[in-house]
């Protein structure tokens, strides 16, 4: 299978994709080494990935390479690859503190005794997009290895490079390649994988997410899948403006806005609308392609081709329909091959637009102005469902009440995507007070099935149904 | 709509179908009355569900009545309407316990503060099946009220004779019918109900929870699917024979063996089998029919017409391969128009048979021998999962050690269906510690959706991204 090269459009390189078959042979002989993976103990396990760690350091700079070959653009790379090694860090710490110890426990009647034990699922299958290639896909695989399961992991096919090195790390780890196994193939092996492993994970898009989730649910297998969609920002009449506009560019621009996180909608209250954007426009039009050299400018290429006829479909769209370019040229660019969209913002969109409400995983910023809390509500609350969003207020009650009344489930203060910036390798070491609030509990926690014992100490309750 | 009698075969009973604009325009009218009724607060929720509580009380001569001509059967019917009562009053109880407030906390991060707030889904769609008509209803419609949501609730067509008196309880009770609706209608009106409810919920048959699972998966709709599948018994060596065929009597024959929670495949060691099986076919022996009368005997008619081709054919087929019946006739029998099926024990029944994989959902119990742990293992594992079963044996211990090593989630130790015990309705009040620990904190929650803000107090974390 040939790999297109997102910079010059060449496929310059290929990968032999696993197919059902391979998928399955594996998955034996992953089960089969997972008791003795489970039996080592946490500190052993945790040992096994420090060691890793050491190997990816040794390989930093033909992984770093590789993932600039995949993705295109270079400082999002350097920040995956240091993610990826702060995040083995991080797990390796968090694992020793959340041990799933039995509990015992008493009920509500007195003869009832109730145990709960947890084991990790004996395999894990990981799948991940392209966005973030290595920082998405060892996202599942840490924390699942450290929970005591052996991970099956499918990377994106668009970004292969930097499998092949990460898989010279695996094999020189001792005792790692056993429970770990990276497979290589098309979507014909989505299901396969799925239907040979325990718990299934997915991180990347929402088309893929939709896709992976609709073959976890027709093979009742249980899943964890992340995603972002048409992520929404609301600018209040009391924000701070140039803060506002500072990290709204760096959410709708960042790594070309190829991110579940990306913000794909922004709505500004109409009394400081026209200041907000002059803001915006004036830092949107500081900002560079990333070409002809990675170090040219912010904006990468467009790592995956399919994108390219979605993103400019959904400009030509809008612009036939009324909406106004305020940034960019309304279309993706080519050079030498590769594909570039540079920093977009319009108005007058309509909220039937399908760039208002389809994925769009570009660096485009629709801006809307809306009047008051009554008409910001009903339009986002009408519309595709974002799935995390951001308020920029004067004060965070001010954020909170209005937050209160929109259908977003995170949301952030003054900030974007801070449930992103809480993740673990994002920051400094946790206290087992934090663990659970940020959702790093149930990161972990997802990969053990918990098994309940309820112990009749008495005689059972319905001996006396049937009298002789 | 013409409705079946079980126990005499006539439609004798009709019920006007909603349409999808039905569905529909009760829905908006219950929106519209949902922050009312939380604005009410706990308090007062509770004050119009004890109101309720009399009202059925006053009914119950009415309500129980028309459940035994729904389902057939008399005691069952009875512990069905105590069930419910005593249910209102636990939950009423426990809701003003389990307050969801916000809670506010610190994140790993000094400058970031997370909040996160809990809000009733503001409509909750309850679907229900035919097992156990009232109870399966009410079990979600109470705690789903008392949240602060408004419910529209769909009880099963194939009993719905009971639905018109509860309307009466639910119209003369102030306040209640502006946010909880009873709507009678086919499958056809399963997807209207998701689309329009924020929150879905069923419980009943695995045939039915699949349907149901479907269309909330294909909505994206969060959803809570209560069914049961293969309930699976386990007899060691070292069980109590006595107290272990009592309860497994109970288990496959209560009912009808027409329950979630019912037995449908027993595993014995090899060491006790015929020991065991001489009790469990003396006991089963004892139990008659509940015809002429519902009062002659402890087995009613099958309830659901359908369910006759699926148990006669199970039979079939493993009678035709070499299944041999130790009690019973081998399929249903008629009398004056409704159809029973007598305790069938059968053996010499092999994993591949549709009786030990697919639903069968009536008084029938295959037993088999075992060997070893491994062999058991090996069976348990490589079978129809089951979603609860039980081992019976000397020491919880050794339950245990076998139980951790089967992919059941629940078991129940020298009793059966434990977990159903626990449920609320069933047993005396319950104190804030274990709550929790039986799930019960679990089934209030799941009508809350929660909503997660991050506030960044010092400036954003991007500001200095791109520089003029």
């Amino acid at each position: 299978m040939e790999i297109r090269n997102p910079r010059t459009g060449k496929f310059d390189f290929s990968i032999q994709p696993v197919d059902a078959n391979g998928v399955r042979s594996r998955t034996i002989s992953l089960r089969a080494s997972q008791p003795g993976w489970m039996a080592k103990g946490i500190e052993q396990r945790v040992r096994v990935l420090q060691q890793w760690h050491t190997l990816i350091e040794d390989y930093s700079t033909d992984l770093l390479e590789s993932l600039i070959d995949d993705t295109g653009r270079k400082t999002e790379s350097e920040k995956e690859l240091n993610y990826v090694l702060r995040a083995i860090d991080s797990w390796c710490e968090i694992a020793k503190k959340i041990l799933r110890e039995p509990e015992s426990l008493s009920t509500s009647i007195p003869v009832l005794k109730l145990q709960n034990h947890y084991e990790p699922f004996p395999l894990v299958g990981v799948i991940s997009g392209w966005c973030f290639p290595f920082a998405h896909l060892m996202k599942e695989i840490i924390p699942a290895l450290l929970a005591g399961s052996a991970v099956i992991a499918k990377p994106s096919c668009v970004t292969p490079r930097f499998v092949r090195t990460l898989n010279h790390t695996i094999h020189r780890t001792r005792g790692l390649r056993e429970v770990l196994s990276l497979v290589e193939g098309t979507d014909d092996i989505l299901e396969p994988l799925c239907s040979n492993a325990d718990f299934v994970c997915y991180n990347g898009t929402a088309a893929e997410a939709r896709q992976v989730s609709d073959i976890a649910h027709k093979l009742f297998k249980p899943s964890s899948i992340q995603h972002g969609l048409k992520n929404t920002v609301i600018v209040t009449e009391t924000a701070d403006l140039e803060n506002a506009s500072s990290a709204i560019l760096l959410g709708g621009f960042w790594n070309a806005g190829q991110s579940s996180s990306s913000i794909e909608r922004v709505y500004v209250h109409r009394n400081v609308y026209h200041l907000f954007l002059s803001r915006l426009v004036g830092k949107a039009n500081l900002i560079r392609l990333a070409y002809p050299t990675t170090e040219s400018g912010q904006i990468g290429p467009i790592i995956a081709e399919p994108q390219i006829n979605i993103i400019n479909g959904q400009l030509w769209e809008a612009l036939e329909n009324g909406a106004k370019l305020l940034t960019g040229i309304g279309q993706c660019e080519k050079w030498e091959g590769g594909y570039y969209c540079r920093p977009t913002i319009i108005t007058n969109v309509k909220p039937s637009m399908k760039i208002l409400n389809e994925e769009t995983l570009a660096p485009i910023l629709p801006v809307m102005s809306y009047q008051d809390t009554e008409e910001i509500c009903e339009w986002v609350n009408g519309i595709t469902q974002a799935h995390s969003g951001a308020i920029f207020s004067k004060t965070a009650n001010e954020a909170i009440a209005l937050g209160d009344k929109l259908s977003i489930p995170y949301l952030s203060i003054n900030d974007i995507a801070l449930e992103e910036v809480l993740q673990v390798g994002q920051h400094p070491q946790m206290t087992p007070e934090t663990l659970e609030f940020e959702g790093t509990f149930s990161n972990y926690k997802k990969f053990f099935r918990k098994k309940t014992f309820i112990i009749n100490t008495h005689k059972p309750f319905g001996t006396g149904w049937i009298k002789s």
